[in-house]
């Protein structure tokens, strides 16, 4: 494994991605689906609604009956027999008839519209007054009007939302092919770093990353497996990568930010069988310590240890591999970001990506986003955090009242 | 329980939010906290880091010592010994003195900043020069920067990001008091709904909301508890209404739109011990015929039964109400919603707030919200829908270009 020569711009790091395969897939019921990433198209199985459905409570026609109707001159309609919920109707429409409908009710044969309650008068228990005219298909829904049989309704690699949830059980589909979540191994590292129920005595801090990373694992719809915490010993973190990625899907290390702690990770990942180096620090900022290795076909992480950075490096280029092992479309989430003012300069260097943390208020102005100040090692700063805001690495800098678009954290 | 007179604008609605009590609490370890609602303030039990913390990888200095120091003029300085990582340094430094250490190791006494390894260089094994001054605390992070003892740092109904969740950690909190996640029953009625794994037949369709809703209720962080497909019948419903208040915070029954099933549902309703209905109807569209009542201290509503509406209701209206049970701060998350430019003139009646659903799509002008039309019984549109747009009951309509807010779904 060749350790040098590896830092890479984000850009380089990002055309990665597609270099990694998906997990494989499973069936879920539909009832827990949703957030999943869908493995198969799915194709409408027939027409739906499926007949003719009526979206009022009123009366189904033939609507060319009721053309010319007002309420000086209404249509006079004799009365067919009510339609009960749910029934077929056992009868079909002529012109001249009207019969009672509920919103959801199914039209007889020969009737192409709903006239609603509210415009149509009992002259007795035989026939109605009819005040307005409706056009063919006017208050119904058609046979085929929300799906066609045969047509594609949901893309491999879509994630469930309540509604696909929804369309697949109007299809009857009570069950869905969807990619497996991914199992993301987090071992923290440092011999400065105790488990949290430990006091941490001074020069030592409790392990924060494992938690943020767990909790950001757990929103990208993966699987967080804590491997603990591994001293600053070469060979008890070779066994615990080892163990994770026999066992995982991903492996985040999380780490000292120090040179020797870098190197050692390194040392350490090129010992791996079937292990590549892909880069060796990321142009950016924060988040330069990072390092990404392939082992086998799964990707292994070295992420800076100062917290903020941990979880910026998260977000912003780990998240998209994660995305790629879960299935999820490229066309899907083109992650959602948030227009915002900014409320003043921000400078940074060329030849590097930089993300700000902002928080997002709203003034007179609309929204507007405030860099929140303070040094990546600093949890605070992403507790005040709303949102980071990307400086492209060919941007020197953004001055006040720019236009920002606002990556939600 | 008087049926009449209750239809409510949407304002006078979420003005009953604050009358329905929080759900109970509990402890839940860290690791699972993300996405909980905290049930009390957190202050910090001590300062954080608790100690000077380097960094940089470099030389711990009393930064007065680099003074003036440049290329040309180099400050000279003796080396202390190196600081071990997670160690406490066992000397003090003084002015003149420089001691190697690690982004992360704790600085001795006396040092006060951090020379970067990049502006030293070794002359022997006994000192280096150093090339830049360095300011007090720089490339330092101080003993209370993050935090100081007995501050404030999380407040009562905070939603846990994994921010929040590093902090608790940091603080050695290995479980949080959180508010217990809502059980929200849902009800299907309808003669004309069948059960998913049920072929409908004409007339018939097979129950969408159960699932829709119970997606939209497990994002918002609630327990989703079905209770089935009810038929329209009165003493079944009042059974299954009766049980799902007495084992569920909220209850949706999502039924039919039609006058006679709004009416009968009210009945059942009204027949509950302890019930008062709160709103006959809501002048929102899609979503007008919905019920609200209270079943001792709980929720308990009536949606309707078009897939759209339902969804619908349940983000604009229902949503408010869960969080309020689950402890959710008013402050907290006030809707993200994405600004977007409308791309087509909407019409909306005065009197009434109206939904329209939008997609969104990225154009050389930036985000625009394209209205998805069809009827609200259509799921498809909710498939093709990105967000939400709220038309407000003083607004007759919006023009092409408007920048309109989304309320993303």
């Amino acid at each position: 494994m060749n350790h040098f020569f590896k830092v890479k711009s984000l850009g380089q790091v990002m055309d990665l991605v597609p270099t990694f395969p998906e997990v494989e897939t499973r069936e879920v019921p539909i009832a827990g689906a949703t957030s999943r990433i869908l493995a198969r198209d799915i194709s409408s199985i027939q027409d739906l609604p499926g007949f003719r459905r009526s979206t009022m409570d009123g009366y189904a026609v033939v609507s060319s009956t009721t053309f010319g109707a007002s309420e000086s001159n209404p249509a006079w309609l004799t009365l067919a027999p009510s339609i009960a919920m749910g029934e077929v109707p056992g009868f079909t429409l002529v012109p001249g008839q009207a019969a009672r409908i509920s919103t959801g009710g199914m039209l007889p044969g020969g009737a192409d519209s709903v006239v609603m309650i509210e415009y149509a008068e009992a002259v007795d228990d035989t026939a109605i007054e009819v005040y307005k005219s409706v056009a063919p298909l006017q208050h119904v829904i058609d046979s085929s009007e929300d799906f066609k049989k045969d047509e594609m309704v949901l893309t491999r690699g879509t994630r469930v939302r309540p509604q696909e949830a929804g369309l697949a059980a109007a299809l009857g589909l009570d069950r869905l092919q969807v990619f497996k979540r991914p199992r993301v191994a987090i071992i923290s590292t440092g011999d400065e770093v105790v488990p949290v129920t430990e006091a941490p005595g001074p020069g030592k801090i409790r392990d924060i990353n494992s938690y943020t990373l767990a909790g950001l694992v757990s929103e990208a719809g993966a699987v967080p497996c804590s491997y603990g915490i591994v001293k600053d010993d070469e060979d008890q973190l070779f066994e615990t990568c080892q163990k994770a990625v026999t066992e995982c899907d991903m492996v985040l290390i999380s780490g000292g930010s120090s040179v020797g702690v870098r190197d050692f990770t390194v040392d350490v990942l090129s010992k791996l069988a079937d292990t590549e180096l892909l880069a060796h620090g990321i142009s950016i900022s924060p988040g330069k310590p990072t390092i990404l290795a392939r082992s086998g076909n799964k990707p292994v992480w070295g992420l800076p240890g100062h917290v903020v950075s941990a979880m910026v490096v998260f977000q912003v280029v780990v998240l998209p591999f994660l995305n790629r092992l879960q299935g999820l479309a490229k066309t899907e989430e083109p992650r959602l970001t948030i227009p915002a003012t900014l409320t003043r300069n921000i400078a940074s260097a060329q030849g590097r990506s930089d993300f700000i943390r902002v928080s997002l208020k709203r003034d007179d102005t609309g929204l507007v986003a405030e860099p929140v100040l303070g040094k990546s090692g600093l949890i605070r700063t992403m507790v005040l955090a709303h949102g980071l805001v990307e400086i492209g690495e060919n941007v020197e800098g953004l001055e006040k009242g720019t236009l920002v678009e606002v990556m939600p954290i």
